[in-house]
């Protein structure tokens, strides 16, 4: 075993032999959106993700899936599952299999099992100083489906955010191990400083973001101070002892540092050499901040 | 892919090279015992299992673990946990990570990863015309937790019932491979007949049981008909059409031939030869019936 849940890193590795490693997460979740077939892209991008994360490329998929017995149209269940294989697809990963219980609960997602080579593998332990941060998605899906909740999310808005979702981390990935990254982790449930502090602590850094340079979906500053869902609030209360500020923050953007994202993008440490270059091949990518060497706080945000 | 549901088989099958591919499974259920530690156990032997049919060995497991937010002690998690961990290292498993929910019901199991060699695989499709059927644990698990519910088990039934859903089936897919076994599966959720019809079906054989010759757990005759799952009429229903009968037999046997199994046993197809030393070498296992040339039905049961 190369990696298990104690450096933080997103799935687990498992070495097959020098030039090969099983790279392996679960994962599965409650409806996020409300069309069936798009929560099966979601659930699959999302699973897919870990992989990508580590540098990974997606070979098997077993599907996990709760689906309740009763007023629960049948074609809700094969939508699911035709979003499910269709992100499937797109990565080039076959199902091979799963499992599915009856539960009042609609829970859907993915075991996802890749290759990746052990010495080119992308970790959180794997940043250097003087690297740019890069983060390949925007920000703010927390928020959205907090604001789709309570019916007050537009319609532009879900559907930007649901692109987002669906769309695979596998481009930006390749990209990156293309121009000689190591460091990077996906953004999910613990937000964008959750997981930028598993790089911190991982390659002893501190790492700096640029407030203004993050990229947010539609809407998300407007909703940020009404919808701060309970993870959100976690996640705050997690991080920001381990975040230093610079100048002073507006409220909303500070409070979608700490959004937990579903199928959010990788936060890559690229070397800075190569920033221009992994930022104009990714759509979305930005650079939104640096890699300094370690300072007092593990974080720290310039507004 | 080498192997998908299509086959009926336990797992499926990923080549990676001419010697080697991944065997991958998932399974979670609710308690199916009241101690938690036991129930982890069982958990991980059964998905286990599934591997273990194919001939597999088990490297890798993801848990997948639902439990509920209120009356659920702590102590409970740790234990069921732990059970698990137990016999994944029985199996030499890694465990490499894991997702968990909240949800009312409790549910635990594992995707699990094996590796085999496709030359060496036990499949469905790998029964032979005069091989002996040996099954490697008794039959019963499922009637006896459905009298465990109603309060009408034995402590000593309930007690053998669960060593035997908690013992792994690596001895017994080991010993068959080293007997030069090829057709096999695990017989779970389709009961005994069920699983022996994919067997027929794949290996274009009848299969002949000797009702008397079957294992079986203690006190399961006696509760076999106060206490019929709805999966035991279930599979009755899908694979009596399929079963020819030879003299007259008892109706509380009957209804084991058809009971799920949790964690059951192998149901091995060995060549004559070999069928004494695999039952000599295996504690548990006995001979039940033998692999006739494809007759009119799929399955015979002699009285």
């Amino acid at each position: 075993m190369l990696v298990d849940h104690t450096t933080g890193d997103d799935a687990g590795v498992y070495r097959l032999d020098d030039v090969t490693a099983l790279v392996q997460t679960v994962d599965f979740f409650t409806p996020v959106v409300d069309d069936p077939y798009d929560f099966g892209r979601i659930a699959a991008a999302n699973a897919l993700s870990d992989v990508y994360a580590m540098g990974g490329r997606p070979i098997t998929a077993l599907s996990i899936a709760a689906f309740p017995e009763h007023d629960f149209p049948a074609e809700w269940a094969v939508a699911i599952v035709r979003g499910g294989a269709d992100a499937l697809r797109e990565a080039g990963c076959a199902l091979l299999g799963g499992h599915s219980v009856r539960d009042p609960e609609i829970k859907f997602g993915y075991a996802i099992t890749g290759l990746v080579d052990p010495r080119r593998m992308l970790t959180n332990g794997g940043g250097h100083e003087n690297d740019a941060i890069v983060l390949t998605k925007p920000l703010g899906t927390g928020i959205l489906a907090t604001a789709l909740k309570a019916g007050e999310a537009s319609i532009p808005a879900i559907a930007a955010s649901t692109l987002s979702m669906a769309t695979l981390n596998r481009a930006a990935a390749e990209t990156a191990l293309r121009h000689g990254v190591t460091g990077a982790t996906d953004v999910t449930g613990f937000g964008l400083l959750g997981h930028a502090a598993g790089i911190a602590r991982e390659s002893r850094l501190t790492l700096e973001f640029d407030a203004v340079a993050l990229p947010l979906l539609p809407d998300v500053l407007a909703l940020a101070q009404r919808f701060q869902s309970g993870g959100l609030r976690a996640n705050r209360r997690a991080f920001e002892p381990q975040v230093a500020h610079e100048g002073t923050l507006d409220p909303a953007l500070e409070a979608v540092l700490y959004d937990p994202q579903t199928s959010g993008g990788l936060l890559l440490l690229v070397p800075a050499s190569a920033s221009a270059a992994v930022v104009g091949e990714l759509a979305g990518a930005r650079v939104v901040g640096r890699a300094l060497s370690r300072g007092p706080q593990a974080l720290r945000v310039r507004a």
